[in-house]
């Protein structure tokens, strides 16, 4: 067949390309058929006018698209069926490793002890939709559907560090994506793959899982009903943690806290040493009983303070807050606009309007009587049920955990607990280093007292039913803060 | 004075511990005094009842502290003046080096072509606040305020799922923090340190920083007026890039698109090679002239399709998606989990009302039409006022790439075009491996049509008073797409 290209010599397209375009067009249209043979490279570039290499290019083009293939003496032909649609990649080599933690399943229907979250029940959704229309049928919603600002909504930024009450002119604030994303742009602010980082042991999973994909070199801190173990904590520092991770008050999935007197000494501690102190803050406000107690940040102006509303009012909405020194907050914003530009600037409107307008007050202390109320029907039944079991009951927050008698296994131990219609965390999901496996967190908050009441008892008789005689087991004790 | 602490035998606190805070008491009280001489060990522990390890703890942890401080053969001495709260951490030590593009700062009353974004002008603000309050008036309102799925709203994958058009039964979704995130995760995904990653050149920054902080080896992609040049590409093939990352319609910032054609050349380039194919598709709605294109996504199972709502709608609510083969999205949502939990749930909603029930089509419709004027307006001043300049029209999108006349340089320009009232991004900020010292960008969809008019015919005076003669310039050519 003939090969008349119409070539445009005024064109910015090479005109390889145009060549290659056109023959291209014909092989799809069934105008050139497998095993044609293509005309010369020479021949072809004086029968169009065009310099050899221009032709050459064109074959080349081809041939990588596996349309054409040459063979040295031959000539080019036009190739078989074309190339299929398939699968070459080979994801599972091509993807990094996964450092997820693998929560099983939950069946519908159980009494869930395993999210450590609010029960949605308990929003004032009244009050929170009468703040977003308000945010809505202001001048501001134009602005606020326009990009934003990398370090957050500046009304906001404002009310928060007002709110704290404890930062410095030394400080500045980021509004990040829930708490979450606070850990992941501090870990990418601060840990360099081999980086020592030393995180409380049992410790929520999202967090030990963060340091992992960095490249940390994890180091757990041993847990007392009293928070972190100093003595663990001086051993760490020994060994060289640069970076240390706690959650002085409820921590997740302990629900242990801090005394004042123990937080000067961390803060002494790792003051000599020179280690960071990020303060995982997001349960402070759910305290049930017990005094105040001092931030880490307002005893030492190193710390890198973390707050989020997501434990005191909506999960759902993505929207948390770093305090820290100012190079930090400035590195952080840099890497808050590589991971997504900015937060969702409506729900941070949202989230302004309904803190300072009141109903976020309100409602802190409606979960703080709901959360007393909740906790008090997990002792109840725990002395009831899990007499067997040792713990420590919280001052606040969602977390109660539980070690089990001597030989019993949490993880064995699910699926017995989820035919009887309970369902927990095993402590193995927690472990930094060892491996707990007789630990279990049981997370209250979401739950009606009525649920935990039964789930507690149900659980209680799985674990009698695992056959440890009661009277080995140790007393229940409460936390000493 | 005595010393006479209320140890409980009891307790979970250790005694060690409870001594130590007993003392710390005192010292904080001031009974007992900088230079006072605490007693030795071996006689608190025997006036106490303790053992002797017991209180040489509890001292250690108040010299820790810096309360105390022991002296070999003297005992141990209360320190003078409390430690200060003083900045101990050096920050530019411990913090990771920026990636981040100083993009030097623009000043207010300028004509600022500096922002590749949307008028908020045309922000559709009526009927996108109805979408709201028909989200926040109905019963999901609760459950959207509760945690949510990493993957995303179901309701919005499902939709955007059928809106693409292409997904096939080995794809699924992921919906990110706008299309910013969706690179950050695909880079945690797919790009171990070392990795070669194919980028356009010029490439939109926020896209080359990422990856230089994953630690990628970065491989500039030559750009022709027809998009990524094919020989670039090759080259980076055999070089080993690994991942390739392309713009194929009105690409940021040089507005280029990649004709029918090429599309398949590259794709049997990238398929012989086994390289990843990321599809950045976030403009290509934004179409002003030429026919329609595939996308390389429908080409092969194979792509990663990256959208958003941003360019044509509401860049201040972040909200993207990824559409590519389970195991990508699998490894993706995993990380989604790590990097934020999940994105804003109300956002979700609201686009999905927005999208789903018409108005979206409505204002793309606006959009387009929009754009074209404005594009209208960039052709029509750039011809008569940047005649000098090397420049091909764009069929779409938000951005027109400028190549100044010979010798002049695009950052040093900036200050003067400032003065003269507009303002730009230089090419320099756009380079992966060469320096593009004589490019610019003009992002023109946020402007006015008479502002786009005055802010180019201010740049052209700019640009003839910098002393290039026009009668040297090259002619405007038009992108043969």
């Amino acid at each position: 067949m003939d090969i008349r290209p119409e070539l445009d010599l005024n064109s910015d397209v090479p005109l390889y390309r145009q060549l290659g375009g056109y023959l291209q067009t014909l092989i799809g249209n069934g105008d050139l058929l497998p095993g044609d043979r293509l005309p010369p490279t020479r021949e072809l570039a004086g029968q169009l006018g065009l310099n050899r290499t221009t032709v050459s290019a064109a074959y080349e083009l081809l041939e990588g698209d596996g349309l054409i293939k040459g063979s040295v003496g031959r000539g080019s032909f036009v190739c078989g069926a074309p190339q299929r649609e398939t699968e070459t990649v080979n994801w599972s080599r091509a993807l990094t490793p996964s450092v997820a933690t693998p929560m099983g399943s939950s069946r519908p229907g159980l009494i869930n002890f395993s999210a450590s979250r609010p029960s949605e029940k308990l929003f004032p959704v009244k009050e929170f939709r009468e703040c977003c229309e308000e945010v809505l049928r202001s001048d501001r919603l134009r602005s606020l559907l326009q990009l934003g600002s990398p370090g957050g909504y500046e009304p906001l930024r404002a009310f928060l560090l007002r709110r704290s009450g404890l930062a410095r002119e030394t400080d500045d604030i980021l509004i990040t994506n829930g708490c979450q994303q606070a850990v992941d742009l501090l870990r990418r602010a601060l840990v360099r793959p081999g980086v020592k980082v030393a995180l409380e042991e049992p410790v929520y999973p999202g967090l030990r899982n963060l340091f992992l994909e960095g490249g940390a070199e994890l180091i757990g801190l041993q847990m007392t009903p009293e928070g972190v173990d100093l003595y663990s904590l001086r051993q760490a520092l020994e060994a060289g943690a640069k970076v240390i991770v706690l959650t002085p008050s409820f921590q997740n999935p302990t629900g242990a806290t801090i005394p004042a007197a123990a937080r000067k000494l961390i803060l002494s501690l790792t003051r000599a040493a020179g280690a960071i102190v990020i303060e995982n803050d997001i349960y402070s406000e759910l305290a049930y009983a017990g005094g105040e107690l001092p931030r880490l940040k307002s005893l030492d102006p190193n710390v890198i303070l973390l707050g989020s509303f997501s434990k005191i009012a909506f999960p759902g909405m993505r929207c948390g807050w770093i305090i820290a020194p100012k190079p930090v907050i400035a590195r952080a914003t840099e890497l808050k606009q590589l991971a997504d530009l900015h937060t969702d600037q409506l729900s941070q409107a949202f989230l302004l309007q309904f803190a300072e307008s009141g109903p976020l007050e309100a409602h802190q202390a409606k979960m703080i009587a709901a959360g007393k109320e909740r906790l008090r029907a997990v002792e109840q039944a725990a002395r009831k049920h899990l007499s067997a079991c040792k713990f420590t009951l919280p001052n606040g927050g969602m977390n109660l955990w539980l070690d089990l008698p001597d030989g019993l296994d949490a993880s064995a131990l699910r699926g017995l607990a989820q035919q009887a219609g309970v369902d927990y965390l095993p402590g193995r999901y927690f472990s930094v280093s060892r491996p707990l496996d007789s630990g279990l967190r049981l997370s209250f908050a979401g739950l009606e007292p009525n649920e935990i009441r039964r789930g507690i008892e149900l659980l209680g008789g799985v674990i009698g039913n695992a056959g440890v005689p009661r009277e080995e087991a140790s007393r229940p004790t409460l936390a000493m803060v």
